[in-house]
């Protein structure tokens, strides 16, 4: 007994690969906690709820759901423990800022699909509104990227840009994290600037390095030869929010 | 034409498990950085080196050393990608630590093994030397912990222990990650501390909670309930060291 046709199957599963998500402008979601935020933050751009009868509360009629049974719904899960719920979205289709204001949030090649979420989340916790990628950003519809943001992509404003270009036409100051960058303690920090953030091996690229107007770096005292790049990103938008 | 016999196979593959890890006091790094960083600064402490024929740099002659087979390689790495060089190690076996100072790092019920191995990496940056952990906490050997640490676990004292017991004992001050603490921001922070955090999904547990002398936290500016617990230790560990 089971509502999930082998195309609707094929479908889902094909959403867990780029090509096709940018395709269908379609992404997944996973899990009751974050199909529920969707349901009461974003309904309208929920296409469909497929779900085991492990789940069972009250679902919006306007919205398509399907029940299925454990074993198709293990077939349509990108998780190692499925939860027995999830929902396709409309992508958010937004492509421009409306406006750049406060902390905005620039990512340079940042390549780990949780590094990225992990990002998502630590904006969201910092009321970061604004995040742009460069195109050679990780995909922020991965469902890793989807399931570590903790419900963070919902709520940001995400673009994919040719970074340099973006970087070029901002009036805000641009701060990156660079090994030879002034303390980042010792800086007298704005309440609006861009903050820029490097891929996990190789930091910021040399062509967006000569778009930062303040070289930042986490001063060392011990022996490690860099922090992760989510964890830099957290203690470089802390020391934004505290001043 | 391999010099890894199946019994040395399979003994190097029982070290991905904790029990045997345990039983033989030993575990495995991976990689070149990691091989060379273990050969320059603890050699005494390396069992045997196992290498493909891409891995050629001069290895210390009083290092048992097996060239092997791709294919063989493979079988014994815990990595996705094996990058043809590893070493089994003696662990580390001081379980006490010779006095408490500086900064002590305690966690309680930390389970993801990249949280732990981030959490070392950012401990060894910030220049803590000692991690006590419950028992309830990842095992620092785990190959995951390993990797993520970037060595980390070779450079920092780790304890496991009754966390408990141990915070009853100690002279220091007690400052524990709880979210109704007072703002990390606004506190006056000492040299030497004990800083405490929680496990991934529940925090600190209400027994080791009665232990902490001053809960602080992060203050939220957005709409995540909460931060990566790697990202939230290495945001309260710099407030400690900005000071």
């Amino acid at each position: 007994m089971t509502g999930l046709s082998a195309n609707k199957i094929k479908w889902i599963r094909s959403l867990q690969q780029k090509k096709f998500r940018d395709e269908l402008d379609l992404f997944v979601i996973e899990g009751e906690k974050l199909v529920t935020e969707a349901i009461f933050t974003c309904p309208d751009a929920i296409e469909l709820i497929v779900h085991t009868d492990r789940f069972s509360y009250p679902i919006n009629s306007q919205i398509e759901t399907i029940l299925t049974s454990e074993n198709d719904f293990k077939r349509i899960s990108s998780l190692q423990h499925p939860q027995g719920c999830l929902a396709i979205l409309k992508k958010n289709k937004k492509q421009v800022f409306p406006e750049e204001k406060g902390l905005i949030l620039a990512l340079d090649s940042v390549q780990d699909p949780g590094n990225l979420g992990t990002i998502l989340r630590i904006a969201d916790w910092f009321g970061i509104k604004q995040v742009v990628c460069s195109h050679t950003t990780v995909d922020c519809y991965n469902p890793k990227v989807v399931q570590s943001s903790m419900g963070a992509v919902l709520r940001i404003n995400i673009q994919y840009t040719q970074l340099e270009t973006w970087l070029e036409k901002t009036n805000l100051p641009v701060y990156g994290a660079l090994l030879e960058g002034s303390s980042i303690y010792k800086e007298s920090l704005p309440e609006e600037a861009v903050i820029v953030m490097g891929n996990e091996g190789n930091g910021i690229s040399e062509e967006v390095t000569t778009f930062v107007t303040h070289p930042v770096t986490i001063p060392s005292f011990g022996g490690s030869e860099s922090l992760n790049v989510a964890v830099a990103t957290g203690i470089i938008v802390s020391e934004f929010r505290r001043s």
